[in-house]
């Protein structure tokens, strides 16, 4: 039998265990010493069922580990205005360290007016402008959640970066974007690729390291990933597909992220992490 | 006699004079209508000569189309902390409407620091990190002067950037990190090369559009240069060397900056549009 190359998996569900794990940890200590646990916003707009599952998932997280979370659903028809005033008083209220607005915050809605109103302290989702310049410069804040979440895995899994050629797929405000950045600073050399990139298999071919981020299904073909590349899909389609070609991918890659189980969970556990980050400053102990 | 291409001069000093021509029509027209001229505060750090230089370069271009400048000389020893609390006062003060601190600010200084104590209304040399995430996400705001002038040469040169390989040599905070996002926001695939970089040649010989901004002299050799990519050297080095080897890269680009009198004019050109631009919103004229 012809030996057939398999990539290895990148455990993103056992990785987030150990991240949840020691953030629970901290949430204790924490409590314990201020009388305070850690305290998380959910604002969500409307009803969309998709955005519904993500809210309560990552409030029965909050919960598992010791994160008080204090959900702000509001109706569909909110206008941006309110939205803003919503979370400036959140941002004011010193019992909540930390803010989530659940992402698409909904047609006609000012969404980068929204996360602005977002205190940068509490910024534990890393989607103000503060977070992406810092993410950009290596300057203390925090970083956008699935971003933070492929990076911790990388290192998890001791992915070499300084040099290498980094390629991401995708330029979204809140993972394209600030994962280049991070990438960059890590000495990558890094290539955005998007929806105007001409002959994208050339540029993908390139890749020591690909991060997809797109959310379009198997968009990235099999037979371009270079023999030995270090594949990351935070692609989110329906039916549990990535954006990238799995089964083509695995004969190719020497690392990747399945799906599910890779990048999802490290995106919860990163954000539950930064808010006990977040309400470790703001209560006034060193971390 | 065989024929021998020669790429075409992308003209900065014709571009930066129409540039300036516009400016100062524009400071006239407000300092009529208002009564005001508007008005540049420039701080200098310790008095190294090409820093002195530069400076006085800069407010005699002020003069000469109609901003007052307003000098601040600090000594050598001045502290962070000295200099952000002048800073902080000169975005306090009503009668200044842009701020330029000259890079690099001396050894010893946090420039990052001194660089956010800079109001984002003031920051018409677009070094802030306010400024940096307006111009990664396309929100209004000042944007860093170099990048900005090499984006107005790109135009008016008619250059094609949607889906081309823009390749970005250097990845400093004023330079090479905002110019790849003003490029990725105009829908170029970007790629960011660096001092960690492996096989530079190889990437740079990619590039549909090269920009090279890192003060290495001739780091780039002419062989490298795509036939027919568009060449943009921001590098500067002693003798009037750009970092590309412009011998080299004129038979083979299609348009190239000469050095000097490509990016160099309009870096100034760019900072004084921005300062009447400053001047023209704090003064409560529509633009």
């Amino acid at each position: 039998m012809p030996h057939v190359h398999t990539a290895e998996l990148m455990d993103g569900t056992a990785l987030a265990r150990r991240v949840l794990a020691e953030t629970a940890d901290r949430a204790a200590t924490l409590t314990r010493r201020t009388g305070v646990a850690p305290c998380l916003a959910t604002v969500l707009v409307g009803e969309d069922p998709a955005s519904v599952t993500y809210v309560r998932m990552k409030r029965a997280r909050c919960a598992k580990v010791g994160i008080t979370s204090r959900h702000v659903p509001l109706p569909a028809t909110t206008t941006t205005a309110q939205l803003v005033e919503t979370i400036e008083g959140l941002s004011r209220d010193p019992d909540v360290h930390g803010i989530l607005l659940q992402h698409p915050a909904g047609p006609g809605i000012d969404e980068r007016a929204a996360f602005e109103a977002i205190a940068p302290e509490k910024d534990v989702d890393g989607v103000t402008t503060h977070s992406f310049a810092a993410m950009s410069f290596g300057l203390p804040g925090f970083v956008s959640c699935t971003p933070g979440g492929i990076m911790r895995l990388l290192d998890a899994y001791d992915v070499d970066l300084a040099g290498k050629r980094a390629v991401v797929v995708g330029r979204s405000a809140i993972l394209g974007r600030p994962v280049g950045m991070l990438l960059l600073a890590r000495d990558a050399t890094v290539t955005y690729c998007h929806s105007r990139t001409e002959d994208l298999s050339s540029v993908v071919r390139e890749a020591d390291v690909l991060v997809a981020a797109v959310g379009r299904p198997r968009l990235i073909r099999g037979q371009d990933i270079r023999p030995g590349a270090v594949v990351v899909d935070a692609g989110y389609n329906a039916g549990n597909v990535g954006d990238i070609d799995a089964e083509g991918a695995l004969g190719r890659a020497s690392l990747i992220t399945p799906v599910p189980g890779g990048v999802g969970p490290m995106t919860i556990a990163v954000l539950l992490s930064q808010t006990v980050d977040a309400a470790t400053a703001q209560l006034g102990l060193v971390p």
